[in-house]
C-alpha cells in the first residue's frame, strides 16, 4: 500500500511538531462546572473569585459583651465606665456582632451592676472581633487559571460561596485494540493466541496522567473494520490511540487507516523500542499508532502522549527525577536509534548502580522490575561497565536506599525472604538478580550486592562455599550465613514416562534436556557429575539451552519442550514434575562486610530466623532446614 | 461533666500510645479481590503469584519454517541440509511452534526446493523462538505482599493469567460534623452561621490517603443525638471523625460521647493549632474527636489519622520532604505548646526564605497560601528573623524556584498578573505577601523579593517612588518599571448617604473610618493629606483600624462597620461602593538587578505588556495606563 512506509525522524522533533500541528489545528481542552466539594486533583479553567467574604459576618472572637467602644473611652480603675441595658449585649464566641457595636470585652473584664455593667478599661476599637473577611474578601481571587484544587483550596470555595467551579474536562482517551490473534485476558490461553493486556496498561497510564480511557472491544485485521472502529472513537473521544499493526508488515493497516482518516505526520521514531510508533491525527485530534509489545507501547505513550495530555492540562512538562549512577554491566547501543534501556537500580554503600534489564520490547516484567530508565542517544555506541550514566528513576529514592540487593543463585525462596522482609518492615523492600553463585561473588568483589546466594562444590572434598570463599577472598571481608540444604535432582515429567534414573541417562537419544546459564551452581553441579560418571557433555541433547532460573526449567519441562532438567524440588513441586533425587547440597548466603550493618541485612537475619520463613519453607518443600540466619564462619 | 478535661499530651507520645492501642485491639484493614486490570494505585493483600506462562506458549520470533533442529545438524555450504513435506512448518512471527519442532530458520536464509527446502547452515535448538515463560513463569512470584499496584504490574499480572487480585480495602472513615450553628455550604450564608466545608477538606484529604470517606449529615449540639450519630457511624465504618465540639466548652460532648461509647485515650494534644483533639476509640476503630477550626482539623487529621491510614495500608510513614530556608520574620512561640507555623518560601538568588503565614487557626486561605510548615518544639520560645530553620514542603522545590516573590505594596492587578503569567508558562508561579511599599523596599535591600509595588510620595515635590529609591539604594541596584497610574480616593458606602467630599469630612464625628496598615503607601498618603490639610489624625474614629488590603478595607465599608477608608477605585467597584477621587499616583515595580535576569521577571515584563493585561486592567477600572512593563529608570 501507498503508506507503508518508515521514516526515522528524532524523537525531539517529532514531540514538538506533533504537538504544533495539534495545537495549530486547534486542540484545546473544554470546560466543565462541577461542585467545589468534588473537586479536588482537578485543574482550574480559570480565575476563582471569592463570591462572599469569610467570614461573612462580624464575629465575636471571645464569649463576653458587645459595646460600642467609644462609650468605653477614658475608662480607668479610678474612672470606671457604667454601660446600661441597651449599651451592651451578651455574646458568646461566633455570635454575630450587634448593629452599632464595635468592640467585645472579655466576660472576664466585666463586672455586673444592678442594671448594667461596670468596666475598668476602655475598649479599643474592633477589640476581640473577628472582622468580616479576615479570611478571605469577597470578590478576592482564591484560585489562579490552570491551577490544581487542593483539599485546603476546596475550604476556601466553600468558605468564599463558591459552590461550583469551572476546571478542564479530563480528555477522553479511546483505546483501540486490533489483530486477529488477540484474546481478552483470560487465565487460560490458546497456542498462538496473545492477551489483550495493553489496553490496561494504557488506561491505568492514562488515569494516572488525568485522562478519561475508553477501551473499546478488539477489531480484527481488516481495514474497513479498522477504519469504522477509529472513525468511531474520532466522534466520541478527544485522543485515539490505536494499538498494534503500527510496523509495515502485511497485516498492518494502522497508518493505512488514519492516512484515509486523517493525516500521517510521522510513522517511524528513532527510538528503540517504540520506533514503528505512528504520529497521526484528524483535525485537532491525535490519532497514535502505538506498537505491540506491550515495553514499545509504554514508552511511546509515555514519549508522545503523555506530553499531549500535559499540554491539555497545562501542566509543565514532568521534571523526572534523574539521579546519576555506575553501570554495572556494558550496554551496547545502535548508532541509528535512541535507546530506553530499563536499569535495575540500587545503593551499595552509598553509591547508586545500575544493571541493565532483560531488553526484549515483549518482556513487561522488565518494566515492572525496572527501578530507573537509561536513555542511550542516538550517536552512541554504548556504555562501558563502570560508566557513570545519568537515569531517571522510576522508583523514590528512598526506596531504593531500603532495597537490599539480593544478586546471585537463584532460589525461590528469595523471592518469599523478600515479601517476609517487606511484610516485617514496610520501609524495606528486596530486588534480586538471578546471576549464578559466581556471578553474587563476583558482584560481591565489586561491592555491588548486599548479599549473594551460593551454592558452590569444591570437587576436591565434597564441600559447599568456604572453598570459594577463601579463593576468591584471600584477604577476608565476607561472611557466609546459613540458609539451607537443598535437594538437587532431575525434573522430569510427571509420572516419569522416560523412566529416568540417574545422570547416565541424560546422554540417552532422544532425550531433550534443559541446561542452566553458564557460571550457575547447578550448572557446575551438573558439569562434576558428568566429569564424575564419564559422560560428555557433547553428548547431552540440548546441554547447550540455557535458563536462568529453577522455576524456567521446570517450565520447560511442563510445557513439554524438554525431557529433563537439574534443578530444585520446589521448582519440580510447583508443577507437578516427577523429581528424581540426585544429591543434598548447602544453598548459602555470602554477606560482605560492607552491608553486614545495614538495616536490611539485620532484618533479614532476622526474618530468616522467624517462624514465618521456616514454615514457607516446609510448604515449598524440598529444604533442609538448620539454622538459617546465622554465621557459619567470617572470612 | 466528669470527662470534661484536657491534657496536655506530646505528640509523639500520643501518636505511638493511639497507635499500639488499636492494633493491640485488632485494627487491620480487611481485604477484597477486585479485577486486576481495575487494581492501579490499589495495594496487594498478600504475594501474588502467576498462574500461567508468558509466553504461555513457544512462539516464533521470526517469519520462516520450524524445524526439528537435529535435522539439520552438519548443514554447511558444501554439505547443505535438504527437508522434505512434514520436516518442517512455514511460521510467522508469534506462530505457536508446531510439536516436533525446537528450532525457527529465518526465511531469508531457506531455499525451495520441489519437493522440501535446503539449508546452508544448521539450526542451534530453540534459536529464533519466545520459550514459554520467557516473560513470566507460572508459580513466580509477580508482586510481593503490600505492594502498590502500577500499570506495568496490571500487565504482568494479566499475562501471568492474574485475572483477579486481593487487595486491602480502603478504610471507610466516617466524618460527622456538630453544632447548632453549622450549616451545609451555601453562596448566602445568614450571620451567625458557620458553612459546614471542613467535612469537604477532609473528605479530599481521605481521598488523597487512600481512604473511602463518608461526610454524614450535620448534627445539633444535643448529647444525644452526637451519641447516636457516632454509634450508627460505628456500625458502617472503619474509623470516625467526630468534627468540633473538641474543646472544653459548655456544648461540647465529643468527649463525653466518645467515652460513653468507648475510651478516651487522651484529650488535649500539645500541639498549636488542634490542642482540643480528642484521641478516642471504640475497640479496634479509632473515633477521633478533631478541633472545629479548619486549620486545626488538617493538622490534627495529618497528625493523628494519616499515620493510622498508613498502618493500615503498611505504607512506611510519609518522608516528608524537607529543606533549610531563612527565616525573613521572627516567630514568637509558647513553651507550653509545639507549634505548626505555616509558611510561605521563596527562592531568591538560590537561597529559600521561609515568611511565616497569618496564624490563626480559622483562616483557611493561610493553608492554601502556605508553601510550607515549620514546627517549632514545645520548649522553644521562637526563632529569630534570619534564623536558618528545616521547614517541610507542601509543594514541589520545582514551582518553588520557578515562584516570582511579590513582596511590597497591594493591588489587585498583581493576583491577575500571575495568573496571566502562569497562563503564559505553565511553569512559572507568582507569589504575593502584602507589606506595603517600604516594606517591599525592606524586602529587596534583604534580597528577599523579587519585585515590590510601590507608591511613596514624595512630599517634597508630590513626585513618586524615585526619591525613594535614591535614599534607599545609594549605591544602586534596582530598576523602577512602570506599571499604572491609579487613582486614590475615599471609597464610601453607595450612594454616599453620608455626603462625603473631601478629606476634612473624615474627622467628622460619629462618622467611622478604616485605615490601612503602617508603612504603607496609601497610609503614607492618607497622613500627608492630613497635614496639608490641618487635621489631627487623633480626630479620625477609626485611624486605628488597620487592613492590609484595598480590598479588605472595601469590605469593611460594604459590610456597613466602616463608613470610610482611603483606597483605589478597583476596589470600590468590586462592591459597588461609591467613590470620591482624592488624587492620581504612579503604582510602580521596583525589581532589584539580582532578580532581573531571572525567567521570572523577564516573563512578567513581557505579560505587562500584552494586550490581556491592558484589557484586564480597563475592565477592573481606575487606572492609567501608559506603558507598563518599561523602565523608568536604573538606579
Amino acid at each position: 500500500m501507498a503508506f507503508q512506509f518508515l521514516t526515522n525522524v528524532d524523537l525531539e522533533k517529532a514531540q514538538k511538531e506533533y504537538r504544533d500541528v495539534l495545537l495549530q489545528n486547534g486542540m484545546r481542552p473544554g470546560t466543565e462546572k462541577i461542585p467545589a466539594a468534588e473537586s479536588c486533583g482537578r485543574i482550574t479553567a480559570g480565575a476563582v473569585y471569592a463570591h462572599i467574604c469569610a467570614p461573612h459576618y462580624h464575629a465575636s472572637a471571645m464569649d463576653g459583651i458587645a459595646v460600642w467602644a467609644r462609650d468605653t473611652f477614658g475608662a480607668t480603675e479610678t474612672t470606671p465606665a457604667h454601660l446600661k441595658k441597651g449599651q451592651f449585649t451578651v455574646v458568646d464566641t461566633g455570635d454575630p456582632i450587634p448593629e452599632g457595636c464595635d468592640a467585645v470585652i472579655m466576660v472576664e473584664d466585666v463586672v455586673q451592676e444592678e442594671d448594667g455593667v461596670c468596666l475598668y478599661a476602655s475598649a479599643a476599637p474592633w477589640q476581640h472581633i473577628r472582622q468580616i473577611g479576615e479570611d478571605i474578601c469577597a470578590g478576592e481571587m482564591i484560585l489562579q487559571s490552570y491551577q490544581r484544587i487542593t483539599p485546603s483550596a476546596i475550604g476556601a470555595m466553600l468558605a468564599g460561596g463558591v459552590l461550583e467551579v469551572e476546571v478542564l474536562k479530563k480528555p477522553v482517551v479511546g483505546i483501540i485494540p486490533t489483530g486477529d490473534e488477540i484474546v481478552p485476558p483470560t487465565a487460560d490461553p490458546e497456542p498462538g493466541d496473545i492477551v489483550e493486556f495493553n489496553g490496561s496498561i494504557f488506561s491505568a497510564m492514562l488515569r494516572e496522567n488525568g485522562a478519561l480511557p475508553v477501551l473499546y472491544p478488539i477489531v480484527r485485521d481488516d481495514f474497513e473494520e479498522i477504519k469504522a472502529a477509529v472513525q468511531k472513537a474520532l466522534n466520541e473521544c478527544d485522543m485515539i490511540i490505536l494499538n498494534a499493526g503500527s510496523s509495515a508488515g502485511r497485516e498492518d493497516y494502522s497508518s493505512e487507516v488514519i492516512h484515509c482518516l486523517g493525516k500521517v505526520l510521522y510513522h517511524g521514531i528513532a527510538i528503540k523500542p517504540g520506533k514503528p510508533a505512528i504520529l497521526g491525527y484528524q483535525g485537532a485530534k491525535p490519532v497514535l499508532g502505538v506498537p505491540g509489545y506491550p515495553v514499545s507501547g509504554i514508552i511511546v505513550i509515555e514519549q508522545l502522549l503523555k506530553p499531549l495530555l500535559e499540554l491539555w492540562n497545562h501542566l509543565p512538562g514532568t521534571e523526572e527525577e534523574a539521579a546519576e549512577a555506575v553501570l554495572s554491566r556494558a550496554v551496547v547501543s545502535g548508532l541509528k536509534y535512541e535507546e530506553f534501556v530499563r536499569v535495575r537500580l540500587g545503593y551499595v554503600e552509598n553509591r547508586l548502580f545500575a544493571s541493565p534489564l532483560g531488553r526484549g520490547s515483549g518482556v513487561i516484567s522488565s518494566f515492572m522490575k525496572a527501578d530507573g530508565m537509561l536513555r542511550i542517544p542516538r550517536d552512541t555506541e554504548g556504555y562501558e561497565a563502570g560508566m557513570k550514566v545519568t537515569v531517571r528513576l522510576l522508583r523514590p529514592r528512598e526506596e531504593l536506599k531500603n532495597t537490599l540487593l539480593a544478586i546471585g543463585s537463584h532460589d525461590p525462596l528469595l523471592d518469599e525472604l523478600g515479601d517476609l522482609l517487606h511484610k516485617e518492615n514496610p520501609k524495606l523492600f528486596m530486588g534480586s538478580a538471578h546471576v549464578g553463585s559466581m556471578g553474587g561473588i563476583m558482584a560481591a568483589r565489586r561491592k555491588e550486592n548486599h548479599i549473594a546466594g551460593i551454592h558452590l562444590l569444591n570437587e576436591a572434598d565434597g564441600t559447599y562455599n568456604e572453598a570459594f570463599l577463601e579463593k576468591y577472598f584471600p584477604n577476608g571481608g565476607v561472611r557466609l550465613v546459613e540458609c539451607v540444604g537443598r535437594t538437587q535432582g532431575i525434573i522430569t515429567a510427571s509420572g516419569n514416562p522416560l523412566g529416568i534414573r540417574s545422570i547416565q541417562d541424560l546422554k540417552r537419544p532422544g532425550l531433550r534436556y534443559v541446561n542452566r546459564q553458564k557460571g550457575s551452581g547447578t550448572r557446575i553441579l551438573l558439569d562434576y557429575l558428568c566429569k564424575k560418571e564419564g559422560i560428555a557433555t557433547d553428548d547431552i541433547y540440548g546441554y547447550e539451552r540455557e535458563e536462568f532460573t529453577h522455576t524456567s526449567v521446570a517450565a520447560q519441562i511442563a510445557s513439554g519442550s524438554a525431557d529433563a532438567g537439574l534443578g530444585i524440588y520446589s521448582a519440580a513441586k510447583l508443577y507437578d514434575l516427577e523429581f528424581i533425587p540426585i544429591c543434598m547440597e548447602q544453598y548459602d548466603l555470602l554477606i560482605p562486610d560492607y552491608a553486614w550493618e545495614t538495616l536490611m541485612v539485620k532484618q533479614l537475619l532476622q526474618t530468616m530466623k522467624s517462624k514465618a520463613f521456616r514454615e514457607k519453607l516446609i510448604q515449598m518443600g524440598g529444604y533442609e532446614i538448620g539454622t538459617p540466619g546465622c554465621v557459619r564462619r567470617r572470612f
